[in-house]
């Protein structure tokens, strides 16, 4: 398909590491314009360059503060930083940098840090979709590292954090839930356990649960978790951070892991967007349709149960071809084409 | 369909509210086993009698404890009760009832409660769409308080939880996790709200916290959200908990939403397992499809995009038809058939 001038342009901005391209671009694929995903498919073959690092846990935890910190960092190193927020709590997201948050203000004025937030919630099969787009573009933009900051509630059939390169997990002392659902298994073992706020009394204990854990959990490949303590808003910790991201980087690039597992995360990226669709297409096609009302009816009346409803509206949608119906279009009249 | 002379038995037995006919069927749609589905078609028409209450909240927060107290309580009311677990760290799941769990031993050998868990980690859509199903069989068997044990990490497309009529938050004193996802949006707000362990110093604080959010949070049709303290452990607070879960149920019955709640709650079931069969179908699909596996490689290569990938994949599987796919059968061959 030609691209209109713009997009290509836009294209060619985007590649030569434009913030506002960039920033254009991300638009585009969160609004689900059709443009935007021309252009991912466009500057793809540019991307796989960018370390990807994950950065999860409870709202609450200090990841918001603790990406200020490692983004300082990073930039003293002279790497280019792109963070992408799909925390609906993150301060990222609610543009309110109050508090101790105002440092994060600094990086908004540096050229080398781009920082983007996506919240769109009730919508997650599709914000799932537009965050890995925007992460590629990130990538394509040049920016040579990406934080992805995301909560840690896990069990959402498409998990964002599935797709870095490195997973953090993010806690706080005398937080039980989330070393919790680690336990019981709910939440898989991260690459790096940060335990954030290390100055309160319940630290020591707290590094001693997560030491309980890991040693029950199965050995990968022969990398050790780190429990990194920091007390993000103060910069302590986080040099020993970036260590350990680096010896994560550098330990799945010697094994070998890191296409590996970049296969499986684009697989299951690839499964998600199909899956995404096929949903969107079948939501689509029953918004107005009097025959699906219908069959509720009968399902509410305990006339007919759900999964045989399911298998009749499955039938209808395949036999009348799932692919010709509309992806987008503006409200229709109810249709009485039966 | 003919059933077998052994569905058909299983039918009535379970409508006579036979235990062993109970489990049996469970099993059946745990393993999606057609007979399952269509056990629950024939019984469907003599469900929707039963309270669903929902108990959510994270891992330790007492869950499994209040539910053995609610249940000893409903038992003394004379009611009979189904308790459906789908919490992975609960000791339903477990089995193993040891310290304080102990007393839920006596439920075993009550015939008026019937406790089954299901926690098969990684098949989401999957358990969800099984544990649906089970609640159908155990109010077809007539019981008539089902409660639902469920982690409350929220956010995945399908929540169980969605499909009580009454919905309780367990949380515990000091447990920052739970409130501030209460409080940034992405637990949605629940019914009735437990403190649970409310002897821990901390309760009021967090009853105080509680407050501060539900302050903030639309009304819903006049029902006031109450907090109830309990320490399950001893019963305490277990009495009011029951009042005010039969408070909500008059409420809604009285205000006429919960027709309109079943409704949304079925559209969605019907709507998550048609979206489900879709996923299932396109995996089987691919799992041994070789141009799948060349479409692959040409992503990790950075040659094509997912976007354009998942383009290619589904364009196929609606050109091949969805529904000649075969739902289960064993590992087959490598196909090269291209």
């Amino acid at each position: 398909m030609a691209l209109p001038e713009t997009g290509q342009s836009l294209a060619d901005r985007l590649l030569a590491g434009d913030r506002r391209a960039l920033a254009r671009a991300i638009s585009l694929v969160e609004s689900d314009d059709p443009r935007g995903w021309e252009l991912v498919r466009e500057v793809y073959p540019h991307t796989g360059h960018a370390a990807i690092v994950g950065l999860t846990g409870a709202p609450g935890a200090g990841k918001s503060t603790l990406i200020g910190a490692l983004t300082k960092l990073r930039r003293e190193q002279g790497r280019s930083v792109a963070v992408l927020s799909i925390d609906p709590s993150s301060p990222f997201t609610h543009g309110a940098l109050l508090g101790d948050r105002i440092r994060l203000t600094d990086h908004f004025l540096d050229p080398g840090v781009f920082i983007r937030s996506m919240a769109n919630r009730g919508a997650l099969g599709g914000l799932s979709e537009a965050a890995l787009q925007a992460a590629l573009l990130m990538d394509a933009a040049g920016r040579e590292e990406i934080l992805l900051e995301t909560v840690g509630v896990g069990q959402a059939e498409v998990d964002i954090i599935d797709h870095a390169d490195t997973v953090v997990l993010v806690l706080m002392p005398g937080s039980g839930d989330s070393i919790q659902a680690l336990k019981a298994g709910i939440m898989e073992i991260p690459d790096v356990i940060v335990v954030n706020k290390a100055d309160h009394p319940l630290t020591d204990t707290m590094v001693r649960e997560i030491r309980g854990v890991l040693s029950l959990a199965p050995q990968r490949g022969g990398w050790r978790v780190p429990i990194v303590r920091t007390e993000a808003h103060l910069g302590r910790g986080v040099p020993e951070l970036v260590e350990r991201l680096d010896a994560h980087r550098a330990f799945i690039e010697r094994q070998g892991t890191l296409p590996e597992r970049r296969r499986r995360n684009l697989r299951s990226e690839v499964l998600s967007i199909c899956a995404h669709r096929l949903r969107q297409r079948l939501e689509e096609r029953l918004r107005d349709d009097e025959r699906f009302g219908e069959l509720l009816d009968e399902v509410v009346a305990r006339r007919l149960d759900p999964a045989s409803a399911a298998a009749e509206v499955l039938e209808r949608f395949e036999r009348e071809g799932g692919r010709s119906a509309p992806v987008q279009h503006a409200p229709r009249q109810r249709s009485a084409d039966r």
